[in-house]
């Protein structure tokens, strides 16, 4: 990855009973739209087992990428409805470090 | 990846002064310590670019696997300090889904 590229980490805390519906509207906006963006490089939506939370963690090639993305009007519709049951925290980050167990990063 | 794997997403909030200070506990924790645990997969460790926020993102075979780390008193002087000067925000995940740009995931 270059130098420019970021992570985005962004958690969304929701009603344990509502779960499912954040990750299926998630799901659409970046299978139908998102990932089409250019920049894009890959994600990975994660539920939380206790119910409580929707995260996405997202490659773009860099910051300007991500943010053109979100000036696209197409994923908006989903992402209002995700907007209106769940509580959105954004984050933009780099890299530091990768870690693996003794042996396998020599 | 089985089906008990489990991803470990924590968000510690900072002031932007001690975020370096973060990232260089964690990264001795886990260098030391937490790699070397019985199922510990994969971390990385990312700095927020606004300098408010350390997030580890790591991989462990199972949640039990995670559990029975916690219970490991080494990397917790490292951890201890940690807390003292970030909010620590954790989650336990399972990977919903991944996506890729058109064409490569084919």
């Amino acid at each position: 990855m270059s130098d420019k590229t970021v992570t985005l980490i962004n958690v969304f805390t929701v009603e344990p009973e509502r779960q499912l519906q954040v990750v299926e509207l998630l799901t659409r906006a970046t299978e139908e739209s998102v990932r089409n963006a250019p920049g894009f490089i890959s994600a990975r939506l994660h539920r939380s087992l206790d119910g409580t939370k929707v995260t996405m963690y997202a490659q773009w090639r860099s910051d300007e990428d991500y943010q053109a993305m979100r000036k696209d009007p197409a994923p908006l519709p989903y992402l209002t409805q995700v907007l209106e049951i769940a509580k959105f925290e954004p984050g933009t980050y780099e890299i530091v470090q990768s870690f693996f167990p003794p042996g396998t990063d020599a």
